[in-house]
């Protein structure tokens, strides 16, 4: 298992990624609150650079790498967030990105890659394939593999957001935000426990990509195994490491239906006026769909991206 | 014609409204630069309550009638963000809001006033009829018209939301915002010419509807006859005042289709991830037809509001 950070580790990544990353505004709205039974602090995440939190861990992950290392650029396989986060990462950093798409992979996801200026390699649409061809470019080029949340400092960078989220806001009750493999909801718990020790914190994921819940449940780690969510930033499984984080900080993990996803982005759209993927939109609506845990509560959210084609909205 | 504000009045409306209203966010984009060619600050009052800079004027005209005209109540005729403005503001002060709308407005404006606690007087969608239920609702309620633009402090709390900008922003070289009736570029001209004398502004209008184009042009307030474009917010005429304060600040008036209206939309929710109504595109979309006269500029952008029907974009 890689090592877990501490709060210092979040303390460090913020003051690395600082010159790099947009600190994202707070936003709330009364006629939410009035919907939601309880008083709702939104962290925008969606205005991240690259439109989602991943660049933040990727900038620290990056940015960590001695500079033999660093000058020799960095890798993943990823078709989602991460790939663009870690090719602009790179890019700021002036080295070079290689990333592993599938070949089935999506043209804007694609053009977004290229856009910030990374090579990219094909591999089949397969888990095999996408790590035996991540080896070659490793073997290759000697970049360094930044995983998209089993890696220290990515964990670390994530946490950054909910450490600007408490110290802008005051006396928050339980931080709700969504898990995929869980690299944001463990540098939250880091960040939030260290800050105030009696926060709750909630994970949330799609009732059809329930794997967290289940591993939880069962106290150990269960894969996801091709989970079919609207949720697309939610699919992949925990790491050890943040299966030991969620294991050891959370208070509960809480799951929505597929129509809770849509309510919810619908109501962040009308009510917010802000654009959210699916994936961002999980947290709201697993608060909508247990309104009597949060009643009158303060709840921090964090929105974790808006990279959604806004031609094909749900709603 | 009405008496023109100062700069003064707006520093007061700033303080008279600050508890009332959201202070709301400027957001930039790099990659909304990179299409433009020029550096974009938006300030982004879709976030403002009601989902329009209107609740920044409303509440100024609400909060500086005198104790016994305000306990009558405030009136208008609407069907627009003014209506909800107003209703908001007269809400959070206590006092009873009459809004005169046409029979034919959408339900989901109906829906949105009424919630705001207005009472609503439904008349024939002509402007005659609309004046003259207005005046019989004055004379039942005794309520002061509050004037959606022809009023001195609306114009001075519209213009909080430049004041707010420029304080913010620094070397801004231009300020572009929408113009329907004028009462948002009129407060916006005598905030930015009172704190840097030398920036320039820039109206914009759909060229459906460029009225205030054509009344510049000519030298006269020109009426907008049955405008036909997709920024609703947009089809008023100017008033005497804020043709006067139109004439004697703005350095431009420009104008933009209805097809860069839909693509300004679309960049703003793919790139900056926010939710505009049409009008509140029609800056940026003025900007992309225009590219040569912002050129490498530091540029403001007022984005006005962001009511509009997300299950009915126009892309």
């Amino acid at each position: 298992m890689i090592q877990i950070p501490g709060f210092s580790d979040v303390e460090n990544a913020s003051k690395r990624i600082a010159q790099f990353v947009h600190k994202t505004p707070v936003l709330s709205s009364k006629s939410l609150n009035e919907i939601a039974g309880c008083e709702l602090f939104f962290k925008c995440e969606n205005f991240q650079k690259v439109g989602a939190f991943k660049f933040r861990g990727a900038t620290n992950a990056v940015q960590n790498l001695p500079k033999d290392e660093l000058s020799k650029g960095v890798c993943t396989h990823s078709s989602g967030n991460h790939a663009q986060a870690l090719s602009l990462a790179a890019k700021q950093a002036g080295v070079p990105a290689y990333i592993v798409m599938p070949k089935n992979a999506p043209q804007v996801k694609i053009d977004a890659v290229r856009n910030y200026g990374a090579e990219i390699f094909f591999c089949e649409p397969t888990l095999e394939a996408r790590e035996t061809t991540l080896k070659k470019v490793q073997e290759k080029t000697g970049a360094s593999f930044i995983h998209p949340y089993n890696n220290f400092h990515v964990i670390a960078g994530q946490g950054t957001a909910a450490k600007e989220l408490l110290e802008e806001v005051n006396d928050i009750d339980a931080i709700v935000a969504p898990v995929g493999g869980g690299g944001l909801m463990s540098g939250t718990a880091i960040a939030s426990k260290a800050l105030y020790s009696n926060i709750k914190l909630y994970g949330t994921e799609p009732k059809a990509a329930d794997d967290a819940k289940r591993s939880l449940d069962a106290g150990k780690l269960i894969p996801s195994v091709s989970p079919k969510t609207m949720a697309d930033g939610l699919l992949t499984s925990l790491s050890d490491a943040t299966f030991h984080v969620l294991k050891n900080h959370l208070t509960d993990i809480l799951t929505c239906s597929e129509e809770s996803i849509v309510l919810a982005m619908q109501y962040l759209y009308e009510r917010m006026k802000i654009v959210v993927e699916p994936s961002g939109a999980v947290p709201l609506a697993c608060v909508l769909e247990n309104k009597e845990v949060f009643k009158k509560q303060r709840i921090g959210i964090i929105i974790s991206g808006g990279n959604v084609d806004v031609q094909k909205l749900p709603f």
